[in-house]
């Protein structure tokens, strides 16, 4: 991967900076491609991009909840200085499970069990929560505190009313964000599986909490599902595949609305090219889930190297966010919902009979009044009830009668309600599904390696090879790869060393055409296309090549 | 802008963050337009595409003088604790050019002349240099910092040496990357135009300082290019207008290797649908050109609002840049050029004839043979003079005589040298140019107010309309609906208001087409195309709207 160009680990001549990945030419360009099909997988459920800023001021996490929770347990030696994560050196210790312990508790432990420094054996301090995110400060006031965006999603929840306002109040609707997001690992491992800095796509789709159909479920349902449920896990029960529709009504997934989305994610993954038999989906346990969301099914894709990989997540978080935001910023990120039909609501009116209780209440009245229009119709209820048995009731010290109140019932009509939107949100990773696309191609025979990846996803499409580097065959050469450039293909002109190397280099980088010129072309305008799977040629004329290439790697 | 959902100040529901901006849901559709018609023009010219980490180690920015020199004088008033661009107060209280001045000589002016605090009128404190790049730390100890990039380059120039590998060390050859940078500006004005976080697209291309002429010249030799060069500015000429091949020969533009990359940047401006007559190159005046420039053209889009404004620089960089990382990092970021004919090359040997030396110096006769053979060909010439002229010399404190040394002239062949290319970096601003591409597209007429945004760059393709929103006409409309966005278009579904209100709301926000379904559609199958800048209809079949709207958004 770095050999030939894909990527590499940052940095590299400053020594390098665990936790950051360079894309080069070559994956740089299958990260595009990546991103752009889970663009135009949005796009297609009419979702609309936003883009909203990396550093983002700290009050917007506060409300988030990520200040707060966003954190891992981190210890230092008190010899050699190394800090560890408290949690991970605990559980190798006592194997045992540390979800959710206290930095305390952790430091406990560590005492008891004599935990000692991995590195050299020295004593360890006392255990403090770390915060994940990159902190930096906004302007030259070093009082105006930022993050570095822990996961793009905030970006588009503060934006609620906004896109509430372009939606026209009208549930449900999807937004989506292809951007960078942080993460201060304090110690990142396992490559580009673990990064500081990483590309999401994330979706936030609002619906109506009463409404969880999907309108085109229909159109998916039999598609097929390849599921691990939380119960299948815990009885280790492997695997089950079945049908969109047969998930929901087995009561596997939760609703059309979730499922709907899980074939969504599915066909965007298998159209970047990721094989099917690698794909299934993990429902997370209790323990695992984010602090927002109370169901998550994970998308896990297979790698030789590291097991099962979670590569997008599909998370419900209720209305956990827009509610957090709400209360922190006062503003009002609701919909209103319009009633088919109105409503019609019995209340009960309760107020005091002002000429009866002048006399005795004197100042307090009015007081005691509003007291009362502020009870909600519970209480009202309730109070109704209690002068109907005892016929009196004590209030702030009087005694009241059951005349000394005006008790009514009203109807009204509504004709809708303001209500907090659920959200699912379909969270790809970016870096993983690259990182996999590339294991999961690469096909290594007897007689050659090469690099099988979907042929609309190839970082160069064609390469232009004159069968020997000599005149005519050099400039036709030329001539056509310039054709091909201009027309948009991705080509690179080659003239370096035999035929049958160049087409193993570019088999290794996964090219899937060669086109070369030989000794036939300067007589008939016609070349050769070479197919990197079969490895099979056919003839075609010059000038229907971009023609032709085109249909053979977009379809058309 | 904002009410429409193109773009807006960022985290308005807390208070807002001068210098960000979020992209709505019209506007980051058209903002990924911009960057992939870019992304499409270099490529067309075969540039790889790179993506490296926003978050870099202070070592790429100590290398590359951002630490030093990305800095602005700041000065603190000592009343009310605000903080100011001293050099901006300096400016507009004496009517003076401040550039280059120093911190010292700023807080004598403002001590001299009395400068005082614009908002209270307070005493302002001493004038220092705040460096202008986010600060952040990496990994769990606070001792590893890191800056937010300030440019996209360096994360190019630092992987010089894994380029040159992919490009087998063939000269020209060019890189780019598109993504953020930062700026961590003191007081942002003017809205999109100056942005703490923005977007670039930058290429770097590498080529040989000795062969300037670009192979591909011939090809846009007759462009247009309108000019402003340096000699105009000082002179209030204006600006003219002539051929690439006549900016070249008459001097304004360096070489056809500049040349070249200004028509490419002008064709990208056009293609994104920027018009020519708004588009205009300026030449920087020496003092305004960042610290790694010797010569930059600005490619300046006019402005209503703002005047010309800079959204495209192309800096001729030299080698400064991999210069300096060569320095400090000690790698070898060179590139063998490899002569057409081996040259000739006549060296000097000199060394000491040890059999007559040895009993005059003894243990030191080694270590002055060493001393010599280090003397560099110059320095060797000089001593051969010397001992020529006066027969004898003076070394370490012995005096030699011609015969103790043996001096002859030798001929090496050589078929190569180590070169530092140099670099040419036409870098884009994105956010700008989205800007002023709104701002150049808007129409304002007598009855209506609409977008005439090139066409396949418009953020909804299509609107689908029911003529009303009676059946069947709206189930027919959703089917034309959902068949148009499976098939990739960014469409949308409208029954609300009249007909006439539809057609504005779509013209205001630049949709080049509305589909209505109208009553004689049920009867033939047929539907309306309405083109958003004639207002004409033409009657379609309904199976031939996805070729037709193709061919008229996209061209075919």
């Amino acid at each position: 991967m770095r050999r030939r160009g894909f990527a590499w680990g940052s940095f590299e001549i400053y020594g390098g900076s665990a936790g950051f990945y360079d894309y080069g030419p070559l994956g740089a360009t299958i990260k595009r491609k990546i991103e752009q099909k889970i663009r135009e997988a949005f796009q297609r459920e009419g979702f609309f991009e936003l883009e909203t800023p990396t550093i983002t001021p700290e009050e917007v996490f506060i409300a988030s909840g990520h200040v707060e929770k966003f954190v891992d347990p981190l210890v230092e030696c008190r010899k050699c200085g190394t800090r560890f994560r408290a949690d991970h050196l605990v559980e190798e210790a006592l194997g045992i499970d540390t979800e959710g312990m206290s930095a305390e508790h952790l430091t406990e432990l560590i005492r008891e069990k004599g935990i000692k420094c991995p590195e050299c054996g020295g004593e360890l301090g006392d255990v403090w929560y770390f915060n994940l995110m990159f902190e930096t400060f906004i302007g030259p006031y070093k009082d105006k505190k930022g993050y570095l965006r822990p996961e793009t999603a905030q970006g588009l929840f503060i934006n609620f009313k906004r896109l509430n306002h372009f939606a026209r109040n009208q549930l449900p609707f999807g937004v989506f964000q292809i951007g960078k997001a942080y993460r201060n690992e304090i110690s990142p491992r396992q490559g580009m599986i673990r990064l500081r800095e990483f590309t999401q796509a994330e979706a936030e789709i609002f619906f109506n909490p009463n409404e969880t159909e999907h309108p085109h479920f229909e159109e998916v349902k039999d598609e097929k599902l390849r599921l691990y449920p939380i119960e299948h896990q815990l009885k280790d029960l492997g695997v089950i595949e079945l049908t969109a529709e047969e998930a929901v009504k087995k009561g596997y997934v939760m609703n059309t609305f979730f499922a709907y989305y899980m074939v969504m994610v599915k066909r965007a993954l298998l159209d970047m090219g990721i094989p099917w038999e690698a794909v299934r989906f993990r429902q997370q346990l209790p323990e695992e889930r984010a602090h927002y969301s109370s169901d998550t099914w994970d998308v896990e894709i297979r790698s030789e190297r590291f097991g099962w990989v979670e590569c997008v997540g599909i998370a419900y978080r209720g209305d956990y966010d827009l509610s957090r935001h709400i209360k922190k910023s006062g503003e009002d990120l609701t919909v209103l919902i319009h009633y088919d039909e109105p409503k019609v609501v019995r209340h009960l009116k309760v107020s005091l009979n002002m000429k009866r209780v002048g006399p005795k209440l004197k100042g307090d009245a009015k007081r005691i009044n509003d007291l009362i229009a502020g009870f909600n119709e519970e209480k009202k209820r309730e109070l109704g009830a209690l002068l109907e048995k005892e016929g009196k009731v004590t209030l702030e010290g009087y005694e009241l009668e059951k005349d000394d109140f005006i008790i009514r019932e009203v109807e009204e009509k509504i004709t809708g309600e303001k209500i907090v939107p659920h959200v699912l949100e379909p969270s790809f990773g970016i870096d993983r599904p690259f990182y996999l696309l590339l294991e999961n191609s690469l096909v290594i025979e007897e007689d050659r390696t090469y690099l099988k990846i979907k042929k609309d996803m190839a970082p160069i499409e064609v390469a232009v090879l004159p069968l020997v580097a000599k005149e005519p065959l050099k400039s036709i050469a030329y001539d056509v790869f310039r054709t091909l450039q201009k027309e948009g293909f991705i080509v690179v002109y080659d003239e370096k060393d035999t035929v049958g190397r160049r087409y193993m280099r570019y088999d290794e980088i996964g090219t899937p055409y060669c086109v070369t010129v030989d000794n036939q072309t300067p007589e008939d305008g016609t070349v050769t296309i070479r197919d990197r799977d079969t490895r099979e040629q056919v003839r075609v004329k010059i000038e229907e090549l971009p023609g032709k290439l085109r249909e053979l790697i977009f379809g058309g």
